[in-house]
C-alpha cells in the first residue's frame, strides 16, 4: 500500500472518528437561543435558553514553565435547576463546536426538569473558540502538543471546580458527567481519573477499547457491513463487488469519463483519483452506518428515517454489468448527498475537506487516539486493507512532526482492565461500528452496559423523538435511573457525613 | 516577614518534605549488595541481591513534541520470587537516590518470602541517576519541566507494564506499590490513578492531606512540640524560650561572640546569621521529630535509641539565664550532630547545603506540593511564623522561574474526597509530624488507616528490630494481612476469568 493510500487512510481513520464528521458542517453559532436542527417530527423544536461563558484554562496543566492562559468557552442552562437538591449535569464536549453538541444532545434537556439539572456543556481545547493560541493553534506541533485527553479532563476538572466556587448553591451538588463517542470516551474516563469531581458518567457510545489491539481491527467494518447486509437483499454483496468494477472501470480514460459522469462528480476523474474515489465511498457507507436513525435526520446531511434501508433499496441486484452496478451505487451514494435534491453533483473533497475540527482530531489520531482498523473483504463489503503501524507513524510524523504511541491510551486508562472503578454506564447501538469499541457486557453492578437493538451512534443523547423505537426508550429510563440513584448516594453520604460533625 | 526569611523558610519547607533530608547524606553507590545501614542492634545486617537496571522512559508523557527518552534506573531483588502464585512489591520512589530508599525499607526485604515477591525499587525522574537532562536537568525551569507527580507516575505505570512485558512469568501477577513520605503519596496517588496497574497501595507516613489548607497549617509543628514535650519535663518549654534568649544574645557583638563559641559554631555568627540561625535550629528538632525512632539508627545522622528523650535530657529547666539556656541547647543540638563524638564543629550551613534532592524537592514544593507550615509560639514550641502565599509565590518565582499552583494537588488527586477509590493501606506514627497531614482513620473498609502510637517517620516501613515496639509488629502484621488479601483477591479473579473462558 502506498504512501498515498495511507495519507488516506489516514483522513479516513480521522474522519471516521467518534463524532468527527459533525464537523464538518458549518455550526449553528446563534448566541442566546439554541434551535434544534432540523427533525421535523420533534416534538421538541423549541428555543432553549442558555448563556455562554469563558473560563481562563491553564495551557499546561502538567507543568510549570508555560503559565499562560487562554480561555475555554462553556454553556450554562439553568432553567430547570434547583439549588436544594438538584443535580449538574456535565457534558464533557468532543472533537468540535460545543454548541453544536449541546444542540445534538437533546437528552440532557430533555431529562434537566426531572432531575432538577443544571445543564453545563464545556468545549474541548483545540475545538470551536476554545483555542489555546488563538489562529495559531494548529500551526506546528509545538503548539499542538497541549491537545491531548489528559488536558481536557484537567480543563473540565478546574472548570467544575470553578463553577462550585463561584455559583452560589452548586457547591454542595453532584456532577454527572456525560458525553458522546469521543466525549463519552472522556465521561468515562473523567469518572475513572476524577472521582472527587463526578459521582457518575454516562458514556454513550464510547469506543474505550478501539485501541492497542483489545479488539480485533477488522470489527468496525465489519458492523458498517451487518448493517447494509441487514437493510436490504444484496445489498452489502452489491458494495462487495463495486470495488473491483470500479477498478475495471478506471483501467481506461473512456471508462473514467464514464464514472465522472454515472457518478455525477464536480471535478472529472483521473487514475490517480481512484483510491480517493474508493475512500470516499466506504466513509460514506460508513457514515450512513453511524447516522442509521429510525427518523429523519439532519446529523451530517438532511436523511431520511433508516437511510441505510433507503439506500438498500438501489442496491438489491448485484449480478448486473459494471457499469449498472455503479449507476446503482450512485443512487445509494445520492441518498446521502442529496437527499434534499439540492445539489447540482457530487464533491468528492466533501468529506475531507478540513473544518478545524478534523484537523484536530487528526492529530490526536496520530499521536494519543490510535484507533487500528482494517478489512479483509470477507467478513465486510470493504476492500482488504492490513492495519500498518509503521507506515501510520510514517505518515504521522510527515504530516504532523510527532509519532503517535500506540499503547499509551491503555496504559492511562486501563483498556479492559476496569473493574476497579464505579458507576459508568456504557450505552451502545447495535447498529452503531463504534459499538465494536464498546463496553457491551456488565463489568460489576455499577459498571453497567446498555445495549440499543435498534440505535445507531448515540441515538439516546438526542432528544426524544416519536419515532424513538422502545430499545432507545428503555435505554433512557434505565440511565436515568442510574444518574438518579448516583444523586441519591451522594446526598445520602453528605447528609451522613453532615451529621457526624454533630 | 522579609524576603530574606521567606527564602529561608522556603529552603526549610523544602527541607521538611518528608524524606527530603534523606538525601542530605551521601549515598551508598555499592552496586550488586546492599548493606542494612548502621543499626548494630538488627539481626539482619547481612549482605542483600539485586540488580541494577535502566528503562529508557519518555521525558514527557503527556505530549507529543519532546521526543526525547531518558534512562529511568531502578532495581530488582527476585531470591524469593515465586513465579507460582508470586507477587510484585513495587517501591514507588521518591526525592533521592533509589538505592538509598531500597537499604532503608527493609520492610519488603522482610516480607518478601512470606509473599513470594519480587521486589522492584523504582527510582523517581530527576533524582539519583533517573536524570532526564543529565547535567543539565536542573539548569532552569524549561529543563525541570517534566519533573512532577504525574509524569513520575506515569513513569511508574511504563515501567511496571515493561517488566510484565520482558520478565517471564511477571505477566499474571498482582502489582502492590509500597512507599514512604512524600513516595507514600506517591504509592497511594499510583492506586488512584492506575488501579489497573496496581492492586494496592501501602502508603507509609504519607501527608497527602498536607496541602491547600486541608488542614490547619500548624498542625506539624504542633506534633514537633508534642514530641519533645513528652520527652522530658520542660523540654519544650526549655526550646520555646530559647528564640528571645537568642534574640537578646545577639544583639550585641559581644553576644554574638559568646554564642559562637557557645555553640561551637563552625563560623562565626553575623548578626545578618541570626534568623539562620534559629531556621537551622528548628530544623534540627523537627528532624530529630521525624527519625525519633528506639533503637539507634543512622537515618539521617548516626542517632542513639529515642534521641528526643536523649536531648532533653539537657533541657529539663527552663528557668535559667539565657547564657545557661544556649549552652542546654547546645547539648542538645550536639546529640544530632555529634553523638558519634567525631565533629569538631557545628556547622549552620550543613542542612541548607543543596544535595541534587534536595534542590529537585524545592522545585517540587514551589509547583505542585505546595504545603502551607505555620506556627504561632503557643501551640508550638516554635517564633511565631504566618504562611504566606503570595511571599512564597514570589520566593519561588525568583528563584526557580515559576509559581506555585497550591490547589492542584487536590484537584488532581482528590483531597480528603477520596472514598470512591480501594485497597490502599495509611500507616502513620503518632510520633511522626507528617501524620498530621495524614489519614488516620479508616474512610472504608479496603481504605484503611493504621496507627503506629510509638512510631516516628514511616517506621514500619524499616527493617525488622529487637527494639520495635509492639505498635509497629501490629502494624507491620495488619499491612501483610492486607497485601494477602489483595494478592489472594487477585488471583481470586484472574482464576474465575480463566474459567470464564472455559
Amino acid at each position: 500500500m502506498g504512501r498515498r493510500a495511507l495519507l488516506l487512510l489516514l483522513l479516513l481513520l480521522a474522519f471516521l472518528a467518534p463524532g468527527a464528521a459533525i464537523t464538518l458542517r458549518p455550526t449553528l453559532r446563534t448566541l442566546g437561543s439554541l434551535h434544534l436542527p432540523t427533525s421535523s417530527t420533534s416534538r421538541y423544536a423549541v428555543a432553549r435558553n442558555y448563556s455562554v461563558h469563558y473560563f481562563q484554562q491553564k495551557i499546561d496543566h502538567f507543568g510549570f514553565t508555560i503559565m499562560k492562559t487562554f480561555k475555554q468557552r462553556y454553556i450554562i442552562a439553568d432553567k430547570y435547576w434547583k439549588k436544594d437538591g438538584g443535580s449538574i449535569l456535565f457534558y464533557t464536549g468532543n472533537e468540535g463546536d460545543i454548541i453544536w453538541f449541546c444542540n445534538n444532545t437533546g437528552f440532557m434537556w430533555d431529562v434537566a426538569k426531572e432531575l432538577k439539572a443544571m445543564l453545563v456543556f464545556a468545549e474541548h481545547r483545540y475545538y470551536g473558540e476554545s483555542l489555546p493560541f488563538g489562529h495559531s493553534s494548529y500551526k506546528d506541533s509545538r503548539h499542538l502538543n497541549f491537545l491531548t485527553s489528559e488536558q481536557a479532563l484537567a480543563d473540565f476538572a478546574e472548570l467544575i471546580k470553578h463553577l462550585k466556587r463561584t455559583i452560589p448553591g452548586a457547591e454542595n451538588q453532584p456532577v454527572i458527567a456525560l458525553g458522546g463517542s469521543y466525549g463519552g470516551m472522556l465521561a468515562a474516563w473523567f469518572r475513572m481519573k476524577y472521582p472527587h469531581i463526578v459521582v457518575g458518567a454516562l458514556a454513550a457510545s464510547a469506543p474505550i477499547l478501539q485501541f492497542d489491539n483489545l479488539i480485533p481491527c477488522g470489527v468496525f467494518m465489519k458492523i458498517v457491513t451487518t448493517d447494509f447486509r441487514k437493510s436490504g437483499p444484496y445489498c452489502s454483496e452489491s458494495i462487495r463487488r463495486s470495488w473491483d468494477a470500479i477498478n475495471r472501470l478506471s483501467n481506461t480514460g473512456r471508462g473514467l469519463r464514464w464514472l465522472t459522469e454515472a457518478l455525477h462528480l464536480c471535478n472529472p476523474l483521473d487514475s490517480q483519483d481512484i483510491q480517493h474515489l474508493k475512500d470516499w465511498i466506504a466513509e460514506t457507507w460508513v457514515n450512513l452506518a453511524m447516522v442509521d436513525y429510525p427518523y429523519a435526520s439532519n446529523f451530517l446531511q438532511p436523511l431520511p428515517a433508516w437511510p441505510i434501508k433507503v439506500a438498500c433499496q438501489y442496491l438489491r441486484n448485484p449480478n448486473v454489468s459494471d457499469s449498472v452496478l455503479l449507476e446503482n451505487i450512485f443512487q445509494a451514494l445520492n441518498v446521502y448527498y442529496n437527499y434534499s435534491g439540492q445539489a447540482q453533483c457530487l464533491n468528492m473533497s466533501e468529506t475531507t475537506t478540513r473544518s478545524l475540527g478534523s484537523q484536530g482530531w487528526s492529530y490526536q489520531a496520530c499521536t494519543e487516539m490510535v484507533m487500528p482498523f482494517c478489512t479483509n473483504g470477507i467478513d465486510d463489503m470493504f476492500e482488504p486493507r492490513l492495519w500498518d503501524l509503521k507506515e501510520f507513524s510514517d505518515d504521522c510524523f510527515n504530516h504532523w512532526g510527532v509519532r503517535p504511541r500506540p499503547s499509551w491510551i491503555s496504559t492511562l486508562y486501563g483498556g479492559k482492565n476496569i473493574s476497579s472503578h464505579t458507576n459508568i454506564v456504557f450505552s451502545n447501538g447495535e447498529l452503531d461500528p463504534w459499538s465494536g469499541g464498546g463496553i457491551t457486557e456488565d463489568i460489576t453492578d455499577t459498571l453497567v452496559a446498555i445495549t440499543i437493538s435498534e440505535g445507531a451512534h448515540h441515538l439516546d443523547l438526542r432528544a426524544s423523538n416519536p419515532l424513538d423505537p422502545s430499545s432507545v426508550l428503555l435505554a433512557r429510563t434505565l440511565e436515568v435511573g442510574h444518574m438518579k440513584k448516583w444523586i441519591k448516594d451522594f446526598y445520602g453520604r453528605a447528609g451522613k457525613e453532615e451529621l457526624r460533625d454533630f
